[in-house]
């Protein structure tokens, strides 16, 4: 039947009967098609009633269907006629999020949390202001997504403006990846438990009978058949209180069963009824109808990898040492030799490596929800109490919090740690995901330390010395994925770290390189081809990249050409800021920065994306190999730096013409 | 009797009647004090009897007391021990805001809203890790603070938290600048209209004895005296709705008149009796016992400038035309040439020049409270549905919605202009007012367009071109204060406008000056004195000064040096961003960049932190000829740039040692 649904408008006539068979239909095809690609299973599995009662209820795209954090955006997809999921989240297959590209449904495709309601607010402003009557603005937002703080901001928004067309459609599955954490969590259980309150306050001027006359019906029965709580607050008295919604001024109907397709529907319908901002609370079970998933204890099958769908269980046996375990297992032991750390999570416990911390310490763990702000704040606060936080999260989120880095910790000299998982190209998970603005922004941080740990070692190793920094932020990151095999260095010189030099060391300084953080390994592996080229190499690690090391300005000085390498915006990068201050040093030497183009990335894998910007291992020597030429093309103008300052330049590649775009795309 | 309070602890014994006139002292002494040096009067005026009576209640600095935004500190400076106000916001006196270097009793100093609650939970964590019992955690908050997002995810966090000993004191004064705005508002005028609801929701576990027992005081009936409002909360039934707070989870007492010091006093202790989360809503009067203040119609002398106390007036006559009110003006005629743009304020109606447009327009101006955040996505939302809108914002304050414009409108390829004032150093304010990182954080967002307009004029011009940009979000930054004189242009290059070229251009050319917004003025003035000097320079003023204007770099390359000057963070900046440009493109002339270091800077007058920092006009003029005076020093043992590119190269400068510092400070 499925195949049959080419548009929501095919959903329109179907038989209730018809809607329980489609949806067991999309249910199957999810577990066996998601369990192939790797993919969010679990929340799609959760929607799939939901994302039907939507479709009938609203005439997409003319209403406007907006799925806050979008990976929950699958059954959307398919009800939208896109039904091939070979290649989700791969190159020239779908996006694991909405995507304006694939369809004219599509709206948003942020995969931060919390932004729906914002998005909604403006688009049902224009609506009005447009003297447009008949679209309605549909907000999907999770309860998770409800304590970040933007969220909340919009809600307080949305309140004040009852004449407003949008539909907050909460969908309730009391998770983010784990249960979700706060007060309006425990609000939301209690309306779950059967005391809901299922009411529209009174509208100004809004006429009575547009406000649906019926009580609150309990999750799972039908809408507007149960009778009342007793404590709705309809009446006029604008103090009684009503709940916490309808105290802040919304509208509310619920709670529903979110996987009863009719009860649904007429939650919606009458909230459409209203032409006013209304939140429908529809309680929905995370991994719904797949077993593995439902009684899965860790995250309900939040995102998976390759699985047997059979067995639930990874297709892959030995799972490789990523980069989270290490930091997961290092935790544990920073945790018993320093007993002021406390660690910090914003509702990814799991994925950002704090578990095992959690299991050993659980008084010394604190889950935030989705509130990267608070989070950086609140650790500026236990820093003055004292204690020494850790604030793991993932690299793409610490821009929520770029703020409270710069004044709340920053100013306030306190002593956090920040670990950043996800940092650079993650690839599969889209734009949005990619953690490559990091080392850019908090360039211009203060008193901020940053490093970039090239293996496993290092990551253990730098942990410590972030932790032991008192008066400062520290800042931890590193790549998606396995972690890079351990590069030993050969020699060091101040704070860097050799990890090769052509010999002999004393007679060939044509290039240095600077490797940042995981470019480590590739880095050497260029040296060493370069090296059969010739070409005299020194590559570095200056393992605490801000500030820039002292040694760096010399080092350079004694080579012809220095080219950095990292993960991350060549704009205002580590390199970049290199480049400064050598020219600030008085080091004349050319100092040419390769790194992540100032553009969003499109979905594919990482190694794909890497070698596509130039920074896989083939690229990075090709690259350099051209920028060598062009350093010697140009000397036959002009002396090459490497000559006058040191004194021990040979020339190692034949003369070529200048090769004058070096690589990098230009901004779009 | 104030200059006998050395302390809190000298107010622990004073009668009531003694505590009445020593309020009525504190109000003259802050009337006649602020009168004279400008300052924030309005919010301090509302909190002399609330600030007696926190330090009557609590014993600071053993408990924590913490201001949100921080402006509302200066009861709290005149009572532990600072009452030498002459030098208010000015080099060598008191800080506006807190200051840890100030006092022990200080504790955050970040003049951004919404802050306290999240670092009060962090220090009460602290607290109860570390086993303190007898220490409180009191996070002073306004109600339009409510409105931010991470007060929400605070909040959030701290109704889940009942074993944390945080007293939040809510200064309900219902303004920010202006009225508050949005549905909590709403709700709080409800509660002080006389519908409140003292009690505290039932604790787990916690003896019934601590909960206090009386009903709802009225607005400004004594604490504990008056009946129940009759809807308590305090059965055990958790589904009963108890107002918004109680719903949340947190402790509630009041409404209390925070102007009635014994009444403030008892919910203050009742409160600490507590032992866990409460909100203590105190209901003040922004402006309260001056005249002038209170009837103010517009913000209650919220932040004011040097007035005569007995009128009210401000003494200077002629007010300067400002860059706020150049872009205020604009603005009207935009909204007339353009029906489909709208306006957008974070709670800043008039600092941010959006009164005349609200005027003409006030369907098309939206205040979404102090919530950047929502500001960002909502203007994308606008923009999906057809709309052109403007955000006008501080620019420091921009940095609370980096991610929001990084991923909600860049990524959505969003036409939404962004007007940043008081961007670059602002002074007074201190350190976390100052707008100077705009130009760095921004550089990678991608699509992004960047104008800093050098004179009203420009910015003029350049906002109508902004606002004509319709897939990718503008930014118009400039500083605070007068409006720089007009700079005519006596050229152009592409999108260059040349301000200034020693004749004859063919021969002589030295120095490439590019001037970044305002900083065009000085530019030619410096300019000028070096041509007498002999040295052939050209300025230019790049108008977008993101993405790098693409004649640049063949200008750049006619000559010997490039020096950038920019009233924003060198690390990352837009010289920074040209250096790597110029590099990029095969362009060897050194590229050198003036701007704010990288710290944070101190309370002091804007003209005299532009000396100190190396940009006021006779600072740039050493700088810069010491930087010739480099070259050419190392021009003994290279040949300098000019000359081997251009070949018009004049050496300007006798040769002297090379500056090898150039003027830059180290990070700190």
């Amino acid at each position: 039947m499925l195949a049959d649904i080419r548009s929501p408008r095919d959903l329109k006539d179907l038989t209730p009967a018809q809607l329980v068979l489609l949806g067991m239909e999309i249910r199957s095809f999810l577990v066996e098609s998601v369990s192939r690609t790797g993919g969010h299973l679990g929340p799609n599995l959760g929607v799939v009633e939901l994302t039907l009662a939507l479709h009938r209820v609203f005439d997409s795209p003319h209403d406007r269907i907006l799925w806050d954090t979008g990976h929950q955006a699958y059954v959307h997809k398919l009800l939208t006629g896109r039904q091939d999921f070979s290649l989700l989240r791969k190159r020239g297959g779908l996006s694991g999020y909405p995507s304006r590209a694939e369809s004219e449904h599509d709206v948003i495709e942020n995969s931060h949390a919390s932004t729906a309601l914002s998005y909604a607010d403006g688009l049902a402003r224009a609506v009005r202001l447009r003297g447009v009557t008949d679209r309605v603005v549909v907000a999907v937002v999770g309860d998770g997504a409800l304590t970040g703080g933007m969220a909340w901001e919009a809600l307080n928004n949305l309140a004040a403006a009852p004449d407003l067309p949008v539909i907050i459609v909460l969908n309730d599955n009391g998770r983010s990846y784990t249960p979700t954490v706060g007060g309006l969590a425990g609000h939301l259980a209690a309306l779950r438990a059967g005391g809901g309150y299922a009411d529209a306050p009174p509208g100004e001027g809004e006429p009575a009978g547009r406000v649906p006359a019926t009580g609150a019906p309990g999750c799972g029965t039908q809408y507007g058949t149960s009778g009342s709580s007793g404590s709705s607050g309809s009446s006029a008295d604008t103090v009684t209180p009503r709940g916490w919604f309808g105290d802040l001024g919304l509208a509310y109907i619920g709670p529903v069963d979110g996987h009863d397709i009719a009860a649904t529907e007429a939650a919606l319908r009458a909230a459409r009824e209203l032409g006013r901002p209304v939140v429908v609370h529809c309680v929905t079970r995370k991994g719904r109808g797949y077993r593995h998933a439902e009684e899965d204890p860790r995250d309900r099958f939040h995102g998976i990898g390759v699985i047997d769908a059979e067995t639930g269980r990874p297709v892959a046996t030995a799972s490789p040492r990523t980069w989270t375990s290490v930091f997961a297992e290092e935790m544990v032991q920073v945790g018993a030799g320093r007993p002021d750390v406390v660690a910090l999570t914003a509702a990814m416990l799991h994925p950002a490596g704090l578990d095992r911390f959690a299991d050993a310490y659980p008084d010394r763990v604190i889950d935030v929800g989705i509130a990267e702000q608070h989070a950086a704040t609140s650790a500026a606060g236990l820093a003055a109490g004292g204690l020494h936080p850790v604030v793991a999260i993932y690299a793409t989120f610490l821009n929520r919090a770029f703020d409270q880095v710069l004044m709340d910790v920053a100013l306030h000299r306190a002593g956090v740690t920040f670990v950043l998982d996800r940092a650079g190209v993650t690839g599969d998970d889209g734009p949005s995901h990619n953690g490559m603005w990091d080392m850019s922004i908090l360039q211009v941080v203060p008193g901020l330390r940053l490093a970039a740990p090239r293996d496993a070692t290092r990551l253990r190793e730098q942990l410590w010395e972030a932790v032991a920094v008192r008066d400062a932020p520290t800042v931890l990151r590193f790549p998606k994925g396995p972690a890079e095999a351990d590069v030993t260095a050969v020699d060091r010189i101040g704070g860097l770290d050799v990890l090769a030099r052509s010999a002999p060391a004393e007679v060939r300084r044509d290039l240095l390189l600077v490797s940042v953080g995981a470019m480590a390994g590739r880095c050497v592996q260029v040296a060493d081809r370069l090296t059969a080229h010739g070409v005299g190499v020194t590559v570095v690690d200056p393992r605490w990249v801000k500030p820039i090391d002292e040694a760096l300005p010399a080092l350079a000085a004694e080579h012809a050409l220095v080219v950095t390498v990292e993960d991350g915006a060549r704009v205002g990068g580590v390199g970049a800021a290199l480049a400064q201050t050598l020219h600030d040093a008085g080091v004349t030497v050319p100092c040419h920065n390769l790194g992540v183009p100032a553009e969003f990335l499109p979905v594919a894998g990482r190694s794909e994306l890497m070698e596509e910007i130039g920074l896989s291992t083939g690229a990075l020597e090709r690259e350099i190999l051209r920028l060598l030429a062009r350093r010697t093309g140009a000397g036959r103008a002009v002396p090459a730096a490497g000559r006058w300052l040191s004194g021990r330049f040979v020339n190692p590649i034949p003369p070529g013409p200048p090769a004058r775009t070096a690589g990098t795309r230009k901004e779009r």
